[in-house]
């Protein structure tokens, strides 16, 4: 799998596993008076007794269950057994198609269909409390909403952005275009003012270039954003922090969907033994729910002849989480999929003088981007040349650049200081909401945080400005760091953000990937998909669409975080 | 894979292709009278103006499609729409679990999960016409009946097979263990004489340990056959003959039934273009139709605590093709599978007073071989000691002893010489409808088949009684070897059976394995299954079960045939 929100990699999260007891940042955007019973926590004890029963437990809420016991203690597992669950875990997988490529297999990530191995999996859903995870559904239309108004906002993109652009190319070059359609979109404005504020009658007199040029236009006028806003809950605050907003290439839709259902059918066989109940791992309908939105958007945009682009990474193992989405459309919605590279798009593609995006020969209705997220995926200006190509045509583009920068880890930043919010949403109850899910983000402009950070550099992580994970700052790096850019001068400080440290739960998990289980101590992040779709006003589509758990192997040592395999996981509520 | 009933290739199936017109062999049991109409034949410039045309085909049977046109040429195809085929045919097969182990990836026949490959299939279906679809549909549950009445009739087995004895140690080893149990089962009769003939009072009288006896023996009173009977179309004869009747680990009955719903799913797409309607590619229920049947067998058997157990091969690429049937069996019926090799078996297996077979601790209900079907599964006397240990037990065996040996090619010889099948059916109707599916099959203590053999070997093939396949004999060879065996004496003749040589249809056709596509020349050969549950005298089920086409590239070179890869394909109604 590539880096970034393709990977399982977590692309941004930033979190250490110590076992120390460091006090709990105190942030007003994140410290929460929520209910401070302690979630996944685990009392061996009590379950050796539960275990030796096996009496099953009933999926409503016991009381035993509120309390702070454990569901299940892998302590307590024999080997036997767990061997019998992994069989189970592993032909489930390969009869079902939570597979990915296997990146000993040369031809994997081109070829669908060879080198194909299970993806890697946690055996057993993450007990997760389900008052976080009323929580976090709750917000995510919120922030589907939030993401499109900001959006709409390209001055305060790029004055948010105006700092990074200088420090990161990535950044400055997808600025660029955001700046390049802004320009061409001012024609589009005084049109709508037209249509919206004079009468429908203007558009009689118009000339036929106009209204061409109109109806491309228009086209623009429909946003799909296909999100995941990935969470994590802080052991010292007792919150849900929200880690980061993907609005490009939110990966893992497609397979899911799979893991919970894969979850659900274990504890179908193995829950009386286990004392787990199956409906307690929630239903996901992540996979088909993002591909009735992509239909949906192919419905409005209203050429049936059209197909919906894949936009790939040349290689690409993590292929079938895709071919999933695409399945669905073709299986469901009798919509045609075809999977092209940006090169490949620049070679083939062009916009015809209505706006229609035309790749190979074939007119494009929507654009789904999985890749285009990281520099990487533009090692020439042949890339380039793609993106602006397919911005600049009346395909929906899913995402559009400015729900792109939308979702950089600036725009975040901006998000959360004072007042901000309140620029884009009305209703002060979701205000209230999306703040108690952030967590302490500052730049590093900010004197009172820098010093704060060289006296306490364990309650903080330095997050480089570029997008794509990864090179994240700990420890007595924070500090180093920040005393060499006090000496070398505001240049380099917008290439990076603070941010509070996140002080997950650190349990006992089996992991399993290649055919092998490991037992290992492990984190988990949960992202919840969100779909949002627009034509003008007409809010079509603004709903949760499914989860996914990632829970990622985390051996702390000192003052670092050495990072291990990362799995793909469902939740258990509790 | 494995050899055998698990391999693609062609167990015992003879055939050689070439383009010459050898005149019909005429057989009493072959030779039809059926429509002469030629199927499957290709007149290129008929499809062009189809194709052309684009017209949809519609699911009726138009009568264009009773005459001789084709509906698909692949010369015609254009090599991007067949890679744009290929592509989505090798996606669907990676997300429905149409996968196989990869033989390059060392542990892809033990660990599930890993080193797995898309099966080998065909591109599209291969056209079949309706008639003889029918035919094979209608025989099937009459095989299974003849199937269970010659297995009741242990004499005629032990005689039929007494000289293959001589000459093949495998068989004379399965007909140990055949003896073993007639002789077990006199106790039987005696009972089941009681219980029938005179009145169920006589139970009252019995003592406790005649009635533990009693109850072990009437539980092998339960009779589970699932069977697949092969078959190719003769284009000299125009007739559908059968070609074996497997009777143990009749395979891709978990795969078969993917390959229609792929060939379907292809069809919905792009049938339009092609001029074919999925529809006409008949629903393959044979994945859920044998884990039923294998299902009921478990409940005859009653009790709720034992298990079903896969006899397997200690490595198994073929293993997903099992894994579906378990899948089944668990989601659907709640029933728990355990895969133990005979060597396993015989470690950890034992028969209680009862007769209840326990293996590894567990009870077992039902055991299905999809091993032990060929010499190389009995590598030592463990597997010997195993296999007779089931036998003897009170386990639903499919196979018991009695089918297996009736699935062989020497008692499929016997059951078509003139006036056998009288011996086991009674309706004449029945018996008509088999004997036209007889090819030629013939002793070699028959000197006038053996003169016309020296004198036309192009006309028969020389099999070797010994199951497993491979190693037919063709042409000049079945001259020289009938020459030799007539100067060494009557010894070796039992070690072969000579049968009528089959012309099956050539055509070319789009082959699919590793990731890549092959357009060849090749051959067709129907498998239809067939499930068979009785308890004593109570038919549970006597159904045909789905089916399954295995297409073989087919090089004819000099009187030989150059074995080609085999596909699991499906196949299209005409």
């Amino acid at each position: 799998m590539g880096s970034g929100c393709s990977s399982l990699s977590y692309s941004s999260s930033t979190f250490i596993v110590t076992a120390s007891s460091i006090s709990s940042p105190s942030s007003s955007s994140s410290s929460l008076k929520l209910n401070p019973r302690s979630f996944l926590s685990h009392s061996p004890r009590n379950l050796s007794t539960q275990l030796r029963n096996q009496a099953p437990l009933r999926c409503g809420r016991s009381l035993e269950m509120e309390s702070q016991k454990p569901m299940f203690d892998v302590e307590k597992f024999d080997d036997e057994f767990v061997q019998k669950l992994v069989y189970d875990a592993l032909v489930w997988s390969s009869l079902h198609g939570l597979v990915v490529g296997d990146k000993t297999y040369q031809k994997s990530g081109k070829v669908p269909g060879v080198g194909m191995m299970h993806a890697p999996i946690a055996l057993l859903p993450t007990p997760f409390p389900e008052i976080y995870w009323k929580q976090a559904c709750e917000v995510a239309p919120i922030f589907n909403e939030l993401v499109d108004r900001v959006s709409l906002d390209g001055k305060f993109i790029q004055d948010s952005l105006s700092r990074t652009k200088k420090a990161d190319i990535f950044t400055s070059r997808l600025l660029d275009i955001h700046s390049k359609m802004l320009e061409s979109n001012k024609t589009e404005v005084f049109l709508l003012y037209l249509l919206v504020h004079v009468n429908l009658h203007s558009l009689v007199t118009m000339s036929w270039f106009s209204f061409i040029h109109f109806a491309c236009l228009c086209s623009q006028d429909i946003r799909l954003g296909l999100h995941r806003s990935d969470y994590m809950l802080d052991e010292e605050t007792k919150s849900l922090l929200q880690i980061e907003m993907n609005t490009i290439s939110s990966s893992f839709s497609g397979l899911g969907r799979l893991v919970s259902e894969l979850h659900q059918s274990l504890l179908r066989s193995y829950g009386d033994h286990l004392g787990l109940c199956s409906e307690r791992v929630p239903r996901n309908a992540s996979t088909s729910q993002f591909a009735d939105a992509m239909a949906k958007a192919w419905l409005e945009y209203n050429n049936p002849r059209a197909v919906v682009m894949v936009v790939v990474q040349p290689e690409e193992r993590n292929m079938y989480d895709q071919h999933w989405q695409s399945s669905v459309l073709r299986e469901k919605h009798n919509i045609v999929t075809i999977r092209k590279t940006l090169a490949e798009v620049e070679n083939e593609g062009r916009v015809q003088e209505d706006g229609t995006l035309i790749v190979g020969g074939q007119a494009v209705a929507v654009v789904y981007f999985r890749s285009g997220y990281s520099p990487t995926d533009y090692p020439s200006e042949s890339e380039w040349n793609a993106r602006l190509l397919i911005e600049q045509s009346s395909a929906v583009k899913c995402p559009s650049i400015a729900y792109h920068l939308t979702g950089t880890k600036k725009i975040q930043q901006e998000l959360a200081k004072p007042g901000v919010l309140e620029r884009f949403l009305d209703n002060k109850e979701d205000i209230a909401k999306l703040r108690k899910c952030f967590a302490g983000l500052w730049s590093l402009d900010d004197p009172e945080i820098i010093k704060k950070a060289i006296e306490k550099p364990e309650l903080f992580v330095m997050k480089p400005q570029r997008e794509g994970g990864g090179n994240n700052i700990y420890g007595d790096d924070v500090k180093e760091n920040l005393l060499r850019l006090q000496k070398e001068g505001e240049e380099e400080n917008a290439a990076y953000t603070l941010m509070q440290r996140i002080f997950p739960k650190v349990s006992n998990m089996f992991l399993v990937r290649e055919g092998v289980y490991h037992k290992d101590q492990a984190i988990s992040e949960l992202g919840i998909y969100g779909a949002y779709l627009r034509n003008k006003e007409r809010v079509i589509i603004n709903e949760q669409s499914g989860y996914l758990m990632r829970t990622k192997v985390s051996s702390s040592n000192e003052g670092g975080v050495a990072a291990g395999f990362a799995v793909l996981d469902s939740i258990y509520l509790n």
